[in-house]
């Protein structure tokens, strides 16, 4: 038995040997351009990767109503076809803990291309960084995954407990493709997503869902504006409940986690269009936002007590009382992911991210949603983000990552994953 | 010579026995879908009807350097080809006062023909009513100023004055047509203007103009709002200082044509527009709008004091100090018009009034612009605005005029004419 020095020294170097295999590995990752409807080609790279680690690895198009009727399923497509899911299933020795790795391999659009210095699909490598649309997000993480597995394989480290790796589509849409992993029973006793975290770590990740308020007036001419009721005025008495909802909620937050953040569970107000006609009184604005929310409320109260603040309206004005406010839940909702900060995992975690990068990790919750929701709400497993990529880049032009924070995520992963499938690992 | 009671019901007599005529003439007329690029076809129409009452018809189209140049120019077209204004004169025998008369042709789109109950320009008859687009606005109008000229010369009335018969284009559009009427010396000693007012006469129009206002923010993700600047909530105080600046404005109007309305010279919001996905912190927001003014003040003035009222944000708002809001004047602008209320051609047109529907008129200051403010402030014409159309149906599916208000019109108009332009006329 070596001891835990020893095999961070180990791993540390068998990824110095290795780095420019990582970097070569996602370059190809991320000239596969895997926008949504196009991700087949980066799939079929991850199965080989998979099978060549040792992986049984399933490979499927999500569908069929189980899914598509699930109450957290929420997709802009009708089906999957052309779009597989990925999931590798490692089988452990026996007696360990095991653990779902989470990686999404779908990508935004890269946008107006006269944006990018160069193209968004090359993968070109510059000063330490790699470019190019999904560096960030979170191709980079899913290569840190890939290069932990490898280095364990490489080094021939014994793992008592099973890995599960998800590699799935949608995450940018909705979660489908992690909801079918889920509920085909690709389940685990912990998961990691190394979204973009800039090296946090994220035990918490905050929930929001979209809503679409529709504000009603009274059409007229504009020289007569005192005949008709405007829509535009009427929305600031919305949006002021709004500020003082944002209020009220975020006043109960006494996690500690969310205390760098000035506001924990954000409302954003994020488009507002209304009126056709300068000259005339408009009828009808709409508004378009999303509010944050954390894993110690439902969905369900949350809506009810945002319909409800709206609702207040009605009280004071006997306008809202004749049109009320419409209150839609539309479109995109992402759900709070967590796991105890007292969790085992956690604690082994933070462990190989002191004794990798020599200093104690920023612990917080995350301002916003990924699978890891799901995973944590569906599949009940507690879930934790930390990744590589560099947070205010995702989605942006000249997207990048550090190729020093992938190798190094990649050291931290590999130490977590020994520790957690090895929970009866004799000591040093 | 005849008395005036007489003359009244000589007229009134005339108008009866022709009314199939005038239903004719405005059936066909609205049969003329004249918006804007197609309009020449009603223009010959009235030009043949001019000629025949005895004018000297001017068919031009409207251009050079001169009108749009000029400082009241304001169109959305390069040219207008194949447009013509038209305008005809009758020269009096000499002595009298002169008039404009002033009617525009133009027509604003039918808008969505299943919204109409009937073809939009077959002018159908039902029920003492006229209905087709134009009908009201204001080819009502137009019809009475053509039938009142032929009772007058049908019954061979001898007129000192000049009648100066404006038929033009573009006034849905910003006057060009009127504009150019007047830099051709097309002007008189009063103007009329048979726009749509209920039978209501207006010795004053408010004038109007369009704002638009750009108001910054400053992006970031819904999940993290507080990095950035939400232009949406900026907008709130934006439309606070219009609510305050129409409050200022209108504590000033002290005219008592202005008593009927609310608020005198409204600002009106009618259009926003902002952000574009429901996460993101948007970080601009465009208002558009109209501000009411009055004759009493000059375009410049009434911009001058906006704009300072929108700088006042930047005294207490660093935001607003680093990120000023934009302000354009942009798109249409309609100035006031007006005659002094006990001018001469008010008096006659009160009188006719009286004598023809039986009680006072209604007299007030018109909440909307017409081509009166051109004629008043470019032409220096005292102008008022009296017409048979109906107000709401302006620019609405199902436009329509009731038959007997145009003819009355028409008679109050003769009688008008009659008296205006025989200043010297021998007492009864």
């Amino acid at each position: 038995m070596i001891n835990q020095g020893e095999q961070v020294k180990k791993i540390n170097k068998w990824m110095m040997d290795h780095e420019q295999e990582l970097i070569l590995q996602l370059q190809q990752m991320i000239q596969e351009p895997s926008v949504q409807l196009n991700e087949s080609g980066i799939q079929k790279k991850v199965a080989q990767s998979l099978k060549n680690l040792g992986f049984k690895v399933d490979m499927w198009e999500p569908g069929g109503t189980k899914l598509t009727e699930h109450d957290a399923f929420i997709s802009s497509r009708e089906n999957f076809e052309g779009s597989p899911n990925v999931v590798g299933v490692l089988k452990g020795t026996g007696g360990g803990k095991s653990i779902v790795l989470n990686g999404h391999v779908d990508v935004v659009p890269e946008g107006d291309i006269t944006d990018w210095d160069e193209n968004p699909f090359a993968g070109s490598l510059k000063e330490g960084c790699i470019y190019g649309r999904g560096a960030t997000d979170m191709k980079g993480g899913n290569v840190a995954m890939l290069f932990a597995l490898q280095a364990i394989k490489s080094l021939a480290i014994p793992m008592k407990g099973d890995v599960v790796f998800h590699s799935v589509i949608e995450e940018e849409s909705g979660g489908a493709g992690t909801l079918a992993a889920i509920l085909k029973g690709y389940t685990a006793d912990a998961a990691l997503i190394p979204e973009p975290t800039n090296m946090k770590i994220f035990p918490k990740q905050q929930g929001s869902m979209w809503f679409r308020l529709l504000i009603k007036g009274k059409s007229a001419h504009g020289g007569m504006s005192y005949e008709g009721v405007n829509a535009i005025v009427k929305t600031q008495k919305v949006l002021t409940v709004l500020e003082q909802l944002e209020k009220i909620r975020n006043a109960r937050v006494t996690d500690p986690l969310y205390s760098q953040a000035p506001i924990p569970l954000p409302i954003n107000v994020g488009v507002i269009e209304g009126g056709g006609w300068p000259s005339s009184v408009p009828d009808l604005v709409k508004v378009e936002g999303r509010i944050g929310f954390s894993d110690e409320e439902t969905v369900k109260e949350v809506q009810a007590e945002f319909q409800e603040a709206i609702r207040t309206l009605e009280d004071a004005d006997d306008w809202f009382k004749q049109h009320p406010v419409d209150v839609e839940w539309y479109g995109a909702r992402w759900l709070p992911g967590s796991i105890d900060a007292d969790h085992a995992f956690m604690n082994i975690l933070t462990d190989q991210f002191e004794q990798v990068i020599g200093h104690s990790p920023q612990i917080e919750a995350a301002p916003w949603g990924t699978d890891g929701g799901l995973l944590t709400a569906v599949g009940n497993i507690p879930s934790v983000v930390f990744g590589p990529g560099v947070t205010k880049m995702a989605h942006q032009a000249n997207e990048y990552i550090e190729i020093k924070n992938v190798r190094q995520c990649a050291e931290v992963i590999a130490g977590t994953l020994i520790k957690w499938c090895n929970v009866e690992e004799e000591k040093a």
